[in-house]
């Protein structure tokens, strides 16, 4: 397992950056993009990616802020996070240089990239194939769901949604707005909704961050178990 | 591999029935009832318990009819399910008349019984769930979800469902009362939505029966690897 840390780069004036998780081994690996929590990059998304690399995956951490974030700066990760949200158009140009950025990596298989996103960053994975990129699939874990208020463009990529249905950022009425729209798009969808589960079920530090945000072990799995599938028939 | 094939007996002026899967070593197996579509036992169902005996499991398929049905006596078995459906709780009695069947075959361990079920089965074991039993889960393929208008009990299993979400039969607005209806039940629930996809998805037989009804491989197999993590998660 190997490790490789961008220095962030600027992009219309803002900073962008990534770590890069890849084996040992010199080859293109199917690659997964992954998008973080509002938290930014943290150890949460390195665990998860070394596990991917272990299912046989090149994993491009992506760095929207350009820093980093300590648990207690959750009001400034927002605040980062909300300047984001506010230029949604701005956001998809970011994250169509992103994919540009893990399709020029040596490790990774630029025929072969997905992405995978928490909370904002599963916002990210939606906007991404909003954007109609032809990627081989987003899975997005307990993701922002409202649509962009951009010109609707045909989805190319297969798409997959793990929600907790207790999720107050989340309510019913938006995911069936989300489902509307995707199949409006054309695309290959499917939402994998959890009774019981709240905001943040993949992340054992969220318990406790605000109302309705736990982490949820038995979801965590399913979900991921989902997403191990998901991301094999993407690649296939 | 052995079939064993009960005779139909009465209940409440009914009849009822099953064919019973299982493997020829003795051995008290997890069991899984199987609950057909409207059209009542057929290879569709003897299919899916064979698929279902090799993973490990015995298999009861349920003949709430008492009969078969030809493919060309869609009318009839239609006439059947209604007649069944117009009476939820007598339904009711005749679904846990059925587990009890299922655990006192010598071949069911009686203490790990699941159920799963398609369209009008779909429906049978989300009713099984309703009625309170306590058994390890259920599963629901294309199922009918209306609930019966009974005085809604705790539910004490966990509860799977794979919904296509074009499927005439189930709107949204149905897909969002069954969330609400198993939130307010306190169990532990999940549902897959599919998109793009109708009602009858795992059945290749389905395709053209109905408009909005349709056979979708790619769908079969993914709520299929689904089920078989949940029934797994369920005797684990």
């Amino acid at each position: 397992m190997a490790l490789q840390r961008s220095v962030a780069q600027g992009l219309n004036g803002h900073q962008l950056g990534h770590e890069l998780f890849h084996d040992c081994s010199g080859e293109a690996r199917p690659g997964v993009i992954l998008f973080s929590t509002v938290m930014g990059v943290t150890d949460l998304e390195r665990g998860f990616a070394e596990r991917l690399v272990g299912l046989g995956y090149s994993v491009l951490v992506a760095d929207l802020y350009g820093r980093r974030f300590a648990s207690e700066q959750r009001g400034e990760a927002m605040a980062a996070m909300q300047a984001l949200r506010e230029d949604r158009a701005g956001l998809r140009e970011r994250l169509v240089a992103v994919l540009g950025e893990a399709r020029a990596q040596h490790e990774i298989d630029e025929k072969r990239v997905a992405a995978i996103g928490f909370c904002f960053g599963g916002q990210n994975v939606l906007d991404l194939a909003r954007a109609g990129e032809d990627i081989a699939g987003v899975a997005s874990f307990h993701g922002l769901l409202d649509p962009p208020g951009l010109a609707p463009q045909p989805i190319k990529t297969k798409v997959a949604a793990f929600h907790g249905w207790d999720d107050p950022l989340v309510p019913p009425e938006a995911v069936v707005a989300l489902a509307a729209e995707l199949t409006a798009a054309g695309c290959d969808w499917q939402i994998h909704a959890f009774g019981q589960v709240g905001h943040g079920f993949t992340n054992p530090g969220a318990t406790g961050a605000m109302p309705g945000i736990k982490y949820d072990a038995a979801t965590a799995r399913r979900a991921w178990a989902a997403c191990d599938g998901f991301l094999a028939e993407c690649f296939a």
